[in-house]
């Protein structure tokens, strides 16, 4: 199969169906990628999604690596500032529903298959540690005086935003994500 | 039917459905629940199933039902105290695989299903108004003065339990807890 992946027949049907499974997957939910639902949504046989991707956790991997999840981009100074404007971003990206299906989706699906949660780690850790870092520089830097261990830290600031979205399912405003950044530690 | 549902027969049928559903939820996801291997698992004719549970959706919130999802208690003064030992308590239930399960299927099923948002509303407004009443209460006593309206409160404690649960996969310690609820304000 090597060589067919230079073909175009064969990269467009690849495309045509990650689009009917992502359709599907925001529409409907996680449980209707199946391969019958996939070939008919995306117009294409049902052994050319098998070929593809012959099992349908493939299909909903593939499917949720077209929705950008929000993480932290590059710290900067004041990092209070930083914080502020990327949990803000995060939390504007959480008002999406796609980006809620992915979330939510990554979260359960953990649960039961290694490769999920193979993602779900990866993510984690995206958030995780560049929060705890740039807190830590802060920190030396003597921007903050921190309330608890680092590590803490992106839990108590993200954890808020994600609880609303996800389980309160409701949009996180200005006034929290402040509360949030204030609580952190004694900012100077 | 309303008949049926005193008889022995029909009553034991719907027990052994029900738990064969919850063994399929927690062991394999809500995928797993099908009327033909609910029908497999419990050992009754599929029949039986449709005529207990017409749809899948109905199936799952049946076994969700069984797992009994942590909740605020009624409050105690010091509030502090209180609020420390019932997060403590939703750390540990959120400790287990099948709370986990039940708390990010809610999630991510309210995405789609009418009936299950509703569940995940009531679930949300269980938590959220007990504690926001009670740091009301506690506020007009003079515990504590919040940092950040009320009805923020829950997201700001909770939050972080649930990120750590279900996105970072990991137990909520008592320092997290610790500096969560110093956090929510200044206490007397």
């Amino acid at each position: 199969m090597a060589s067919s992946r230079h073909d175009p027949r064969f990269l467009r049907s690849r495309a045509a169906i990650v689009n009917a499974a992502r359709e599907l997957l925001v529409a409907h939910g996680p449980g209707a990628i199946t391969h019958a639902r996939v070939a008919e949504q995306a117009g294409i046989a049902r052994a050319t999604v098998y070929r593809h991707w012959p099992r349908t956790d493939q299909l909903l991997a593939a499917a949720m690596t077209t929705v950008p999840m929000p993480f932290f981009d590059a710290p900067s100074v004041p990092t209070r500032a930083w914080l502020v404007h990327e949990l803000t971003a995060i939390a504007r990206q959480l008002d999406h529903h796609d980006v809620r299906v992915v979330a939510t989706t990554l979260a359960n699906a953990a649960l039961w298959e290694d490769d999920m949660d193979a993602r779900r780690e990866g993510y984690a850790r995206l958030l995780t540690n560049r929060l705890t870092e740039a807190l830590e520089v802060a920190q030396a830097r003597g921007e903050v005086d921190l309330h608890t261990a680092p590590r803490h830290a992106a839990a108590l600031a993200i954890g808020p935003i994600y609880f609303r979205a996800t389980i309160e399912r409701d949009s996180t405003d200005d006034e929290l994500i402040a509360a949030a950044v204030e609580n952190l530690g004694r900012w100077r």
